[in-house]
């Protein structure tokens, strides 16, 4: 059927058409359904979505996803229809019914996902089938490849890019900016993008944006990291395994993990930002693996399948069974982070000796002699702060770390939690801790979270354990509520 | 945190939150995450989307199903929250790793998704997790109840209510208005729903209405059944378990058949119409079931199903190795069905036959004595013709069926297809048909589809075998494209 096209100025964040009522019940099409939209040679696929007052009769409303790719202008003729499916359907059912997939349907698939062809809930078919039925080794290999050879990539000729990852799990553990700053006083360069916070009190970008903008361009990253050797950045809208980023929306729904696509996810934003030696932190005890063979099992995928992209990984298993550092929430996180980078006596020693830790596997990695040596004297000597403050002004296209630093407030709304009993703490609950922040209101509040006293060992009756920070009153009385309901530390 | 509220006099198929870019960023959310929105005590949960120019800042937009929940008036004061997760979404994720959901649970995600609390991708979860793992008995039980007891219901008091359903995937098949018209002439009481077509080239809804009204409220149909003894409408809008349209919506993205939804979904619709004499027609052979045997084990199943609503179930195995009837399509339909209704000579016979052997099998269900023998003289006395013609005038409120009947007319650009080779037609792909109506249009374009000329058999060299009908040169043109590409009739 043919229509007017309406341009709306409307980011949808995936092609979506505005349809009248009458068009509507013409067409037989209701809300979420798709359906084709051709302009001239050019079609793409959109979710139907009904909204009578932005549309004329026998008007259609494009977003701008859509009138980007169709170069429609105002009341251009377009032609819309119902009959014919896209491929990227057929091959996610196939593969829940459990038939594996070749290299060229994968691509075809995850070039549909990229085009945003594909509606969230196909891809939460997709990612079922690939949860239940899992995928095979070549299945992944083509998986990672497709994600990469669809979206964007930094090229940095032959040098060595090194590159550090953790799969996530515990709370706490922002040790990405320190080991960054160390590696990158020792000469290593490190074009490091990370996530927001997804389930946790904070990303490794939530926590950086409290001193610095992290939202760059490829060029600006190329120019902050040929400048300072690295840099500390958002990667969410760099345009690197942008199909990735569609996934990984669907798993959150249901905070889902899917081995193949976590280590397809992973490898392919590495490889796409052309880093080609990769240490991957793998806590296990208590974050996402629960037994240490749990974790090596997974680290001997990251190499084997790292090894068809002639890239290096290197695993370093650690213990989760706790939370690292004191502070959760971006602030709080922050001042953990440079209280160590500053060599300060009271900073959180696991913080400090685990980003050591990860900083000598990577420098030793990368081939730097001594590495264990090297990495403790760049944090000691200072270079690494100096190296972070680099970085961060880089980012921020100025000199003002400082003033930046010492602007850093924690939420007005505070409430000391102390220990009612002398014992032993026996366990501090990861995921637990985290809720407790969102209750809180982190990320969004970056002021807002918890800072832990004691990690597991012994503790005195009506000693410190927890301080609460909020901006909101009923936020921080929710905190309470949820610590009695939930428990996240348990004394004995 | 707090926003003003502003209606937007929006029906978006679902709670949805429309909010600036500001807002977004501030939220840390993107588009098709879900926030809570509060004011006063009621809460709701929706679906964010961006749309900047909607909404001035500190504003957020809400879709009409959310002003209506929350009865908001203009800028209102609105907490919006990322923090807090519907339950729903966790007993999704422990159906995907194969645990069984007790009754309660079922209950409570049942009723999220009647209230719209749950987004598409997280019922494709669902759908994906209950079609790979499978549902116990108990489990399929608890689902038809909640889908029951989460919608509106029709009440007859302790009357025979009649109805006949059939499982689909058949070309053509188009019985139920004659099935009704016998039944309905015969004394028993139909109100009979039916869907408008998903993947075929039309549903029983979509053929009603080239004659009357289909889109009845609860309240007419009691009327029109009251009058006439039944009705043919659209069961969509009816509010009969509303959460089995919604998951329908889901399985169709992949036309996928998950066996416990198929039967709950069914049970659960007739229960609620007040339905409790229902007789399943289950093809096997060349639809969804490939043999009598899956056919049977299916029966059964409804049969076990049906028995904990007190509601008798008879199934009736029926051969679907090809289509039924000539025309496929919504007016070539209709006029096969007033064809049989008229009882002409040259009406299909099988469409004829079948119809025939479905009313005798429900009479019999409702205990009416030899009842072959009188659907058979319902027929042939003219009396169902006249059951019909009553039928539609009532859900018309009006006395012009012998008009309505002659101003059916087909698409101006037709087809003919003739047999190259003299031989015997050995398959005839009931999908296919369906896909080739699709490409000419139907079933928005009630007017195209196909007309078959010969059913399985011998055929002589150029003898006709189809007739296309479309209102589109164009789609002609694909129509004999995709003939040519599929080959939906085999000649041997």
């Amino acid at each position: 059927m043919k229509f007017k096209s309406k341009n709306l100025d409307w980011l949808a964040g995936r092609p979506v058409v505005i349809l009248g009522e009458e068009i509507s019940k013409k067409m037989n099409v209701h809300v979420n359904d798709r359906i084709s939209i051709r302009h001239g040679q050019k079609k793409v696929y959109a979710v139907v979505d009904i909204f009578p007052s932005a549309v004329k009769k026998n008007e259609i409303g494009l977003s701008h996803e859509i009138s980007t790719i169709l170069k429609t202008h105002k009341s251009d003729s377009i032609d819309a229809g119902t009959s014919d499916g896209l491929i990227g359907g057929r091959l996610i059912r196939k593969k829940l019914h459990n038939e594996k997939l070749t290299a060229e349907e994968i691509m075809t698939l995850i070039q549909e996902i990229s085009s945003n062809n594909l509606t969230e809930a196909e891809l939460a078919y997709f990612v079922s089938a690939e949860k239940i039925h899992g995928m095979s080794d070549d299945e992944t290999i083509a998986l990672t490849d497709a994600m990469v050879k669809t979206g964007k990539k930094l090229n940095w000729g032959n040098q060595i890019i090194a590159d550090k990852h953790c799969i996530g799990g515990i709370a706490g553990n922002r040790t990405t900016p320190i080991v960054v700053a160390i590696c990158a006083a020792a000469g290593l360069k490190l074009p490091k993008s990370s996530s927001r916070a997804i389930t946790s009190a904070s990303g490794t970008a939530d926590v950086i944006e409290t001193l610095a903008n992290v939202e760059l361009s490829l060029e600006e990253i190329k120019k902050v990291v040929e400048k300072t050797n690295a840099c500390l950045v958002w990667g969410g809208a760099l345009g690197l395994a942008p199909s990735d980023d569609k996934i990984i929306q669907v798993e959150r729904l249901l905070n889902l993990d899917v081995e193949p696509q976590l280590l397809s996810s992973i490898l392919s934003k590495k490889i796409a930002a052309g880093s080609n030696h990769i240490l991957i932190d793998i806590p296990y005890g208590g974050g996402k693996m629960k037994t240490i063979r749990d974790a090596k099992k997974l680290g001997k995928k990251f190499k084997k399948l790292a090894k068809h992209f002639n890239v290096k990984v290197k695993p370093a298993y650690t213990l989760g069974i706790e939370p690292i550092g004191n502070g959760f929430g971006p602030v709080l996180e922050m001042q953990d982070v440079i209280s160590v980078l500053q060599n300060k006596k009271d900073c959180p020693q696991d913080l400090k000796e685990k980003s050591l830790f990860l900083s000598k596997k990577l420098l030793s990695l990368c081939g730097v002699l001594f590495p264990g040596h090297k990495a403790r004297k760049m944090l000691e000597s200072g270079m690494a702060y100096e190296k972070f403050k680099e970085i961060i002004n880089a980012q921020n296209k100025s000199n003002d770390f400082d003033k930046r630093v010492k602007n850093l407030k924690l939420a007005k709304y505070q409430k000391i939690i102390y220990t009612k009993k002398t014992g032993e703490i026996i366990k501090i609950d990861n995921s637990k801790m985290n809720s407790l922040c969102r209750v809180l209101g982190t990320p969004e509040t970056i002021s807002a979270g918890v800072y832990l006293h004691s990690h597991l060992g012994k503790v005195e009756k009506g000693q410190k354990i927890l301080t609460l920070y909020s901006e909101s009153k009923q936020r921080l009385q929710e905190g309470l509520k949820f610590i009695q309901e939930f428990d996240p530390i348990n004394i004995k």
